[in-house]
């Protein structure tokens, strides 16, 4: 492999908190020889951690490691040679890790907090470069991390509540949607990290509208429009039985309605409101392609249930400099410290992450 | 059948919103002949609805019907006659009901609020009298009515939400809790059909400790804490992933934990708060008897998510004036008027409650 002949895409990791089940479910995801044929990898991370998860799993290290410090234009310099390698780790040696750190019972800390947050950007970064670039990631990958590590690591990552919002922030994207996808169905969110009592107030018009329209971009993208018709998508209600006709709450006839009707005006195949505890099943059973939720647990929960394992992030309506968009996948769990370092992480939703990447990112080329 | 030597339980079923899918299911779950001879069985409705809904399923009438006006004290003066019957079904000649209503598209409507309401009323005031009466029901299943119809009938129905607020004002029960129960999992909420927007204000400290307790109780009646143990009692969060400690609101830390600890201070095996898109497949993978959810769509998606048609609701903590409880059972749906009338309606949770009333009324004369 590699050489100027490798015109596979790069696949840029971010290895999510060290502390975590990152570097386990990345070891373990991209452990199937046939995955890593399929891309070059760069996994912005630290070996060590990797070694651990390697070691614990019973697998041979398959990964090249590479110092690669951010240059002046705030993207990592990663050494040439790691082009030859499908997997290369690329540490950046700024970041203060403390080995001793593996072995204390896992939890959220400012060093993995900090470390966490600059591998996403580093990842990032390198997705942003023009085309020509031989660092230009044509997707970026993310395993977990930790929203109180990266609150406790000070600095930027404070002020971001997770993922979706830094790389939107990053990339200057005004409207930008977290997309579950499963094998049988995609959930978006129309709010997605704030307290359930600010939900009410969140949503707009505008907000469910936007949830909606780019839950129809998502289906473009993800290929989830069945028999080359448009996507049909379901958007849930706020309240218990979508209302009932405003007898429980009246976001649905003042906030939710309009936004279908504005989405239908624009040829969208949009309908609802549908209470939250039909619609899925309805979905699941070929009623729809797509459903909008209004809040993280109402899209989440079934997700989860249906899907389980197999749940996959994605972050549509990020925007390339060079025009098009960033593709982002990431694995549905959380850190998930309970169970780290204890070689007990599933890594079913990591592989699926990276197998859903490298699809949109070779639609992406098309 | 019949006469002083039958000691079968009498169950008292509300046959629900005329328009809606009450009528058909009620008539498809008691035409199995086997169910209909464990009980004598008291329909409070319509048999012209019944017959409807009968002739279009092609099941052969097999009830008796009778006027049964309310008495001086409020209760169905159910005639003697009735007492030898496996199925009666008994009208309450002040209505208003028009034949033709059900030849029109099918919908709340003034009529059928009304009906409906008092229909759970006569049911209700069965199940309260004590225990030597011949009219008193051992328990109450009620089918579906619409909330929209109560609101429109005016008068006394107007003020309640639903059936559980009904009954819990009639038996001057101040804690009750509307519980979900399938073969694999029960579980509870702490509010119910109130706006999506109220429920952070409406959650308390007690208001949580009362489901939790509930919960632990209802368990109990139920039969479902295995191995002779405590039922193990799953408590959500509210916010996603349970606040995160704090970073995505703090119910969690103010009301819920403490509830939980209050909860362990009694004796009850209670855990949590765990985030809601995970604590439910937990427990259907044996982790947890019961889980506590915080609102409407939180426990009721992933519940017909998972049981499906078998879902039941049951009523816990209704008193009875002679001490005990008042069983109350009813399917998981609503009245469905998208499908009434086409004899398209599955019978299986309606099934399923009168099932579990059978059982329960049991447990409870045990």
């Amino acid at each position: 492999m590699g050489g100027s002949a490798d015109n596979r895409p790069v696949i840029a990791v971010s290895m999510g908190d060290p502390l975590g089940i990152g570097p386990e479910v990345v070891v373990k995801a991209l452990a199937d020889r046939a995955l890593r044929a399929r891309a070059r990898f760069r996994i912005f991370g630290w070996a060590y951690a990797m070694h651990r998860a390697a070691e614990r799993a019973g697998i041979e290290p398959y990964w090249w490691r590479a110092a690669a410090p951010m240059d002046e234009s705030g993207v990592p310099a990663v050494p040439g040679a790691t082009m030859h390698h499908d997997v290369a780790v690329l540490e950046d040696p700024s970041l203060e890790l403390d080995e001793r750190s593996l072995d204390a019972p896992p939890g959220p800390t400012r060093a993995g907090g900090a470390a966490s947050f600059r591998w996403v950007e580093h990842a990032l970064a390198c997705a942003l470069l023009p085309a020509g670039d031989d660092r230009q990631a044509g997707a970026v990958v993310t395993a977990p991390i930790s929203k109180e590590a990266w609150t406790l690591s000070g600095g930027a990552a404070k002020k971001f509540p997770g993922h979706t919002e830094l790389l939107a922030a990053r990339t200057a994207s005004r409207r930008v949607a977290m997309v579950f996808v499963g094998p049988s169905l995609v959930v978006s969110l129309a709010t997605v990290h704030v307290p359930l009592a600010s939900v009410p107030e969140l949503l707009s018009i505008g907000r469910v509208f936007d949830a909606i329209e780019l839950t129809h971009q998502a289906c473009g993208v993800l290929g989830r429009a069945p028999r080359g018709e448009r996507p049909r998508i379901a958007v849930c209600g706020v309240n218990p039985h979508a209302g009932e006709r405003g007898l429980m709450g009246d976001e649905e006839q003042r906030l939710i309605t309009p936004a279908i009707e504005l989405a239908v005006k624009q040829g969208i195949d949009a309908s609802g409101p549908y209470p939250g505890d039909s619609v899925f099943l309805a979905a699941t059973r070929g009623g729809f392609d797509a459903v909008v939720a209004m809040y993280h647990d109402q899209g989440l929960i079934p997700m989860k249930l249906l899907e389980r394992e197999r749940t996959v992030n994605a972050t549509i309506g990020l925007r390339h400099p060079q025009g098009g968009a960033v593709v982002r996948t990431s694995p549905a769990h959380g850190t998930a410290f309970d169970i780290a370092g204890k070689n007990a992480a599933d890594a079913s939703s990591m592989r699926a992450a990276i197998d859903l990447a490298l699809e949109m990112a070779a639609r992406a080329r098309m």
